[in-house]
C-alpha cells in the first residue's frame, strides 16, 4: 500500500524545503523530487501546502473515570477529534486507584484504547506507594513500553502523591531510565482554600480559580523540580499555566538542570474572565485544573514558549458534558474538572503563534510534535519527516480558514473553550500509519487503526 | 542609678554623630552635648569609640534538650557569652514536644531563663496540630508577649511540620498578628538522603552536608514563602544558608511579598571544607543544620545582605561539647546538631563586613540589632539609640583587636568555629538595662539581671 | 516665633505614634506630651490627623528654558503648587548650555529662585566637557552646596552626554563625594526613530511613545549603571518608567552596587493610551520624556517601589501650556516635553499607594521625603520628625477627600494629567521653616520665604 | 572519487545511531547498512568510533594585520591546525580600515585565503559609516555570499563602532536579511582604564584584565542587544566571557528576542590567574580581549551553554608569537591581542564538557558545528550527517588520549593556552569536501583544497 504526496513544502522542526514524499506501509520511504511512483499509489497533491509531522498530544484523558463520572470522549471519539485536527498520536494516562495494581490498571486502559483511530501510548500515574508499586513500575518499563510516570501533587484524599512518594518514585524512575512527570499544584493549599471558600459561601465556578491561585502551582512546580534536582532525576511538568512555574523551570534550566515544561493550548489563549460568565453552565464548562489565569500569565507562557523554557504543547483533553458539570451545581469543588481540545490544539497554536509572529513554522512543528517525540523517546520514528520515519503526517493548507465551534467539532461535548476563534491555515489532510486518515472533513481511519506506541527508556536528553 | 557616656560617636542604622548619652534606670534620657550630669552617675569615657544599640540575636537555643542530650550553654553561660560580644538580648525558642501543651513548654523555658544575665524573649515552635494548639497560640500572643511562631520543615518523625500544619499555623498567625518563621529544609529529602548515605556506608561527618544539599533548603524556603503568599501572611526564614534560598526570598520581595531572611555569622564565613577535616571531633564540631556550604553560597549570602534580601544576623547558638558530639560516632545523623557563636556574631560581622568594605557601620547596626527589633516589634525600645529607648548599648573600640578562640570564649564548649580569626575593632563595653554589664573583659551583670521582653503583635511592616 | 501642633499622630519612615510637636523658629524643639507652651505660640489642632515630614520633590524644572520656550511655572507659582500639595522642598536643575560656564548658569538659576515660597536646591547638569567643567564642579561642591550632577543620555545635538562625558564626569563626582544622576534614554536611538517616524509621515503625538520605546530607556539605564559600577561611583536614575530599567537597577543592587531609582507619580498611574486621545491638545499635553508606558510597566514600577528597588518619588514638573505645546503641531518631536505634578505627587501616592494597600503610611513617608533626604544628604535636617530637625511638616487629614483637576490646581497651565482622580486623605496644612505656609486651601507663605538648601557631600550610603 | 566509512556510530545534534556512510565527490550519498560500495572507494574503518559533522569555528583571524603586526597563522597554517582538530570550516573576518572600501578589503581577504586547506567564509566588519558602506554591504550580500557583519564596540580611535554606526548598520542588516554581530566591550571605559592604569604605573600584563573588567563587557552586550531589540534585528555576540553578558542574553531571550551567544574554548577553561604569571612572556601570551576571567565567570558560561543561552563555540584564533607580544613590553595596551586555539577547541570541549558530564555528545555536536551552521545559514549542507549534506566529517576515537602542547600543535606560535591538558577522546580522522584531509596525525589536504562558502541571507531563525 503506497501513498504519494507530491508538490508540497516540507516543514520540520529545523528546515523548510520543497519535496515529494513516498510512503509505503507505515513508513516514509523516499523524499525528494520523485519521478518513479508505484502504479497503485494513492496520490495526494500538496501543491501550495505544508507537510509536517503529525501532531503528538502528550496529555489526554479519554474516557477517564474521574470525580464520580467518566469523561465523554472515549478512545474512539477522542482520536477522531485528534485526526480532524492533524494529531496522529496521543499519550494518555493510566491512573490506578490508590492500592490498585498498576498492571491491572494498565491492562484496563489498553483494553479501552483498542478502538482508537489514531496512535496512542500511556503515562502511568503513581498514586500510592509500597514495594510492589516499584516492582510494577519496572515491569511496565521492561515489558510494556512505558517510559514515563505521572504524579499528582494535588487532589488530597484521592490520588495526591506526597513528598515521600515523590522521592521514592522519582528515585525509581531514575533507576529505570524513565522520566517522572507532575501535575504541580500544592494539594494542601487547594484543600484549605476549597474548604474556606465553601464555608464562606462561595460555591460557584467563580470560586474555582480562587481555590487554586498561581502561587499554588508555583510552589509545587518548584518543589517537584527541587526534588528531582536533589535526586539527579529529569522532570517534566505537565500543563504549566503560570508565570511562577515558568520562572521555576527557567531558573532550573539556567542552573543546568534537565527540566521540561508542557503548556496547553487553552492556557495560552483563554483567560480567567471566563469564570465570571453569568451563565453557570458556561463558567462551569471552563472548570479545569489548573484553572485559566489572569492575562499576564499568558504573556509569561508565550515568552516561555519563545525562549525555550516550555517545549511541548498539549490539551489535557478530558471532556465532560453539561450534565456532568452540573454535578457541582452546589459546590464548585465537585464540578468535574476538564475541557476538550485535542482537535483544536494545532490550529490554535498556528493562529495565535505562527500567524501572530510569535513563533516560526519550524518552531510550531517542534512544539506540536518533535519535542514531545524527543522527550518521550519516539524520535525519529515520530516527530519528523524523513526517510525511515513513521508515515504520520499532517498536510496544512495555509490558504484555507475555518472558525472553531462546538457545533462542528468532533468531541462528544456541547462546548468549546475556543468557540468562535477563526483559524487561518488549517490541517486539511491527516495521514496516520501511512494511510489517509482524514481529508477534507472526512474520516477515513477505522476504529482500531490506531497502534499502541512502545516507548523505550533512556531518551537521549 | 545614672550612667553617663561621654565623648563617643553614636552609630545608628541611619546616622553617625558625636554626642554624650545619659541613662537613668533602664532608659536613655538625654543625648547631645550634655553639661549637667547627676553627681552619682557612673561615667564612661567613650572618646574615640562608637556607641551602638546592643546586639539582638534572634536565634539561640540555650540548654535545649535535643537529640537525646541538652545543649551545654544554659541561659546563664549563654547570656554571659552574649554580653561579652556586645549582644544584650536574645530571642530563644520554646520547642514543645509533639502532643505537649505549648503553655507548659513555654513556662518551662521561662523558668530556665530566670538565671539570664542579658534580656531574652521566645519564639514558640509549632511541632504538632490540633485545635488546642491554636488556642494556646492565642493565649501566648495575648497574655505572654509572644509574636512569632517557629516551624521546622525538617526533622521527620520528630518535630517536622508538614504542609497541613504550616497552612493551619500560618493562618492562625495571620489572624493573631504574629509572624510565622521557618527552618527551611525538606525533611523527606533529608530523611531519604541520610538513610541512603548510611546504607552506602557513609557514616562520618563528611556525609552530613551530602544529606542536606542546598536544593533541600531552596525547596523548603520557596515552599514556606509560597504558602505564606497564598495565605497573605508574612514570613521569616531563619538561618538562610544557600544561594537558592536567597533567590527565593528575592523573587518574593520583587513581587511585593513581605518576606524576611536571617543569616548566621557562621554561614557567612565558614565553608563546607570543614567537614573534610581528618580529625573526627573537629569535623563533628561543625555539624549543624543547615550545614556549612560551598563557598559560592557565601558570596550569595553577602550579596543578599548588601542588597537588602537578608535583614538580620543570628547564630543558632546551640552548644554541644565533644563528648556530646561523640554520640554520633557511628552515624553522622546522630551527631547533635549545633555550634556556638552568640559571643562572636557581632565581631565576625564587623571584621568580615565593615572592615572588608562590604557593609557600612550603619548597615552593621541595622543587621545586628535594628532590623531584628523592627521585625519582632521591639523597636524603638530596642535597636536604636535615642531618648526614651532602653539603655541597651555596646561601646565599640575600633582601635583594639583580638583573636577569637575557644580558649578565651565564654561558651561552655571547647571548640569555636571562628578559631583564630583576628578582629580589628571590638565590643569593649556592654550596657544592659542601663547598667554596666561587661567592660574590659570583666562581667558585671548578675544572674537574673536579664529581663523577659514582651513583644506586641502587628509589627508595622 | 513658636508653633504648637497638638493631638496628632506622627508618621515617620519607621514609626507611628501620638505626640504633640513644638516648633521654634525653623526647628522642631520638642516632641511628646507637651504641657508647657509659649504663650505666643500659634496652635494647630491635629487631632485625628497625621503629621509627616514635608514632602521633597527631587525633580522639578521651574521656568526652564527648553525647546525654544520657557516652562510656565516659575519658582513662585511652582512652589505655591508644591506647598498646596504638602511638599516643602524641591530640588530643581541648573542646565547650562553646552560651552556655558556652570557657575554662570548656577547663579542664573539661584537668581530666578529668589522668589520661591518653599525651599529649594539644585542639581547641576553636565552637558559638555573640558577641564574647566571639572573645575567648576569642584567649586559648586565646595562653595555652593551642590552634591549631585545630572547627565542627559538623550537629546542628541543638544545637551546629550556621550559615554566619554559620562566617564569623565562620574569620575569627578566620585572624587568629590557627589552623586551622578542620569536621564536614561539612548539618544542615538531616539534620534533615529524620530527621524524615521517623521519621514514615514507619523507626525502626531501618538508617534511620541514610538520614538522612545522602553528598550531605549532600559539600554541607557543599564549603561549608566555599568559605567558607574566600573568606576566605583554611586548612581541615581531619575524618572524610571520601564520594567527594563527596574530590572537593571535590581540586578545591580542584587550584585552589591549602590544604585538609586526615582519614579514619577505620573508614570505610576498614567498609561500610554493617553497618546491615542483624538484631541491633539490633550494628547500633546501628555508629551514628556520618558513617555507614559503600556500598563505592565506600571505594575513593574509598583513592584519596584514595594521591593525597595525604587526609593524616591518625583514629578519632573515642567509645565507647558497648550499654546506652547502647539509649537509641535506639525512634528511631535517639537512639542515641548513636560507635564505638571508637583502639587499632586503626594496625594496620588497616598491614594494609589497607601489607600490601595500597596505601601504602608511609613513607606509613603520614606518614598515622598525621607529617602530623598538621605540620598541627597539632607537627613536628618529634613525627611524626619524629630527634635532638632527642620520644621518642614505636612498635616494630613485622612478623613477629607478632594478631586484633582486643572480647574483647582495651582500650576499655571490648563491641563492636569491627573484630572478627575479622587483622593481620600489630603494634605490640609503645610508648615515650612517653622511657619504656617498653607492651610485649608489658603497660602500663607510669602514669595522669598523659601530657603536655598546646602547639601554636603559624602552622603552616608 | 568515493569514500566509505564503515562500522561507526553517527552522532548528530539530535541522534546517535550506528551506520555506514558513503561519500561521493564532496557529498554524503548514502547512510545505513551499506552493502554495495564502489570498488575504488577509499575505505575507513570507524568501528568503535564516533562520526560527527566536521567542526565549524565561527571566529578566527588568520594573518590579521592588527596592532602594528600581522598574526602568525595564515590561512594555510591556520587551516592545517583546524583540520588537525576536526574542524573543517572556519568563518574569518574581513576588517576594512576606516574609510577603506569594504569590497576592496573583502577581495584582499579572499586572495589571502586561497591557500587554505579547509573551507572558509567571511564576516565583514563595519568600522566606519557613510552611504557607500551601506551600498557595499548590499553588494557583499547579493554577490558575495556574506550574511553577517561584525561591529567592534571597543578599540576607540581605531575600529570602534559608536552607537550611531550600530544603529545605521543594524538597520541595514535587517533590511538585507543579514545578521549583525558584535565584539561587546565599552570602548570608552577601556580607553579610560588603560590610560588610568598606565598613568598609575601599571604597565604589565597583569593590568590587562583590570582595563577590561566584566562590567565593561556586560554593558556593551546589553547595549548591542537593546539596540537590536529596538530595531527588530537579530543579534549575535561573539566571545561572551562574563556572567553579566550571559545574563543579558538570557534576559533578552526570556523576553522573546532573537539573540545568539558564542563562547570561546579558552574562556570556558582558562582563568584570570594566568596574568599573574611571573614570566612576562607567559602572561603576555594570554593577552586577548576580552581577557580571561575570574573563575565564577566560567561557571556562568557553562551554565549558559547547558541552558541554551550560548549556542556556539569558537576560538578567536589570532596567533601572535613571543616576539610580537614583546611589542608591549612597556605598555600592556600595546601587546598584540590574541591567542591560538582553532586546533584545540573541539578537544577541549569534549574533555571539559562531555567527559565531565556537563553536556551530552549530541550537545557537543550542536555546540561545535550544527548551531553555527544554522545561525549562519549553512545548514543542512554543513553541520549535519545526512544524505545530501557536504561530506565534512570528523571521526572521533573515544579510546585514544593525547596531551595538548605547543610542542605538538600546528599553529606557528610557541605557546598554547591549553598546555598540558590531557584529552580523552580525540579527532583521529578529518574528512573535508569528501576527501581524507587528516588522519593519524598526518595531513592529506592540499593548500587550496579549502573552498569558499557562500552563505545565503534570511537564515530560518
Ligand atoms: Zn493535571
Ligand atoms: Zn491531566
Ligand atoms: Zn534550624
Ligand atoms: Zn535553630
Ligand atoms: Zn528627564
Ligand atoms: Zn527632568
Ligand atoms: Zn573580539
Ligand atoms: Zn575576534
Amino acid at each position: 500500500m503506497s501513498l504519494f504526496i507530491k508538490g508540497g513544502t516540507i516543514v520540520t522542526h529545523e528546515e523548510t524545503f520543497k519535496a515529494d514524499i513516498l510512503c509505503k506501509d507505515n513508513k516514509i520511504i523516499e523524499i525528494g523530487d520523485i519521478s518513479v511512483v508505484p502504479k497503485d499509489a494513492q496520490v495526494i497533491d500538496a501543491t501550495g501546502k505544508l507537510i509536517m509531522p503529525g501532531g503528538i498530544d502528550p496529555h489526554t484523558h479519554m474516557q477517564l473515570p474521574f470525580m464520580g463520572t467518566v469523561a465523554k470522549d472515549d478512545f474512539a471519539s477522542g482520536t477522531i477529534a485528534a485526526l480532524a485536527g492533524g494529531t496522529t498520536s496521543i499519550i494518555d494516562f493510566v491512573i490506578p486507584n490508590p492500592q490498585q495494581s498498576l498492571l491491572e490498571a494498565y491492562h484496563q486502559w489498553r483494553d479501552w484504547a483498542k478502538k482508537a483511530h489514531a496512535n496512542y501510548s500511556f503515562h502511568v500515574a503513581i498514586t500510592w506507594w509500597q514495594d510492589s508499586v516499584a516492582e510494577e513500575m519496572e515491569t511496565l518499563v521492561k515489558d510494556h513500553g512505558v517510559n514515563s510516570f505521572k504524579h499528582f501533587m494535588a487532589y488530597k484524599n484521592a490520588i495526591m502523591a506526597t513528598d515521600d512518594i515523590l522521592v521514592a518514585s522519582f528515585t525509581k524512575c531514575l533507576e529505570l531510565g524513565a522520566i517522572p512527570t507532575v501535575h504541580a499544584e500544592n494539594g494542601e493549599l487547594v484543600y484549605h482554600l476549597q474548604n474556606k471558600l465553601v464555608a464562606e459561601g462561595f460555591t460557584g465556578p467563580e470560586a474555582h480559580p480562587l481555590s487554586r491561585p498561581s502561587s499554588v502551582e508555583g510552589e509545587a512546580a518548584n518543589r517537584a523540580i527541587s526534588i528531582a534536582n536533589t535526586l539527579g532525576a529529569p522532570i517534566y511538568l505537565v500543563h504549566v499555566s503560570t508565570e511562577e512555574a515558568v520562572d521555576a523551570i527557567r531558573y532550573a534550566k539556567d542552573h543546568g538542570q534537565t527540566v521540561f515544561g508542557e503548556v496547553l493550548a487553552g492556557h495560552l489563549t483563554v483567560d480567567e474572565s471566563v469564570y465570571q460568565n453569568p451563565d453557570w453552565a458556561t463558567a462551569a464548562a471552563h472548570v479545569m485544573s489548573p484553572p485559566f489565569r489572569p492575562k499576564h500569565h499568558q504573556d509569561a507562557l508565550w515568552k516561555g514558549v519563545q525562549g525555550g523554557t516550555l517545549q511541548t504543547t498539549a490539551t489535557d483533553h478530558c471532556a465532560f458534558c453539561a450534565e456532568q458539570k452540573a454535578m457541582g451545581k452546589d459546590n464548585f469543588a465537585q464540578i468535574p474538572n476538564g475541557t476538550a481540545g485535542v482537535e483544536e490544539r494545532m490550529m490554535v497554536l498556528w493562529e495565535k503563534g505562527v500567524n501572530q509572529g510569535k513563533i516560526t513554522a519550524n518552531e510550531f512543528v517542534a512544539l506540536t510534535s518533535t519535542n514531545t517525540a524527543k522527550i518521550f523517546n519516539l524520535y525519529p520514528n515520530k516527530g519528523c519527516v524523513r526517510v525511515g520515519a513513521d508515515a504520520d503526517l499532517v498536510i496544512w493548507n495555509p490558504a484555507e480558514s475555518k472558525t472553531l465551534s462546538a457545533k462542528t467539532h468532533h468531541s462528544n461535548i456541547e462546548h468549546s473553550i475556543f468557540e468562535g476563534m477563526t483559524i487561518n491555515g488549517i490541517p486539511e489532510t491527516t495521514i496516520c500509519n501511512g494511510k489517509l486518515a482524514w481529508h477534507d472533513n472526512k474520516l477515513f481511519a477505522q476504529s482500531g487503526d490506531g497502534k499502541y506506541i512502545d516507548r523505550p527508556t533512556y531518551a537521549p536528553f
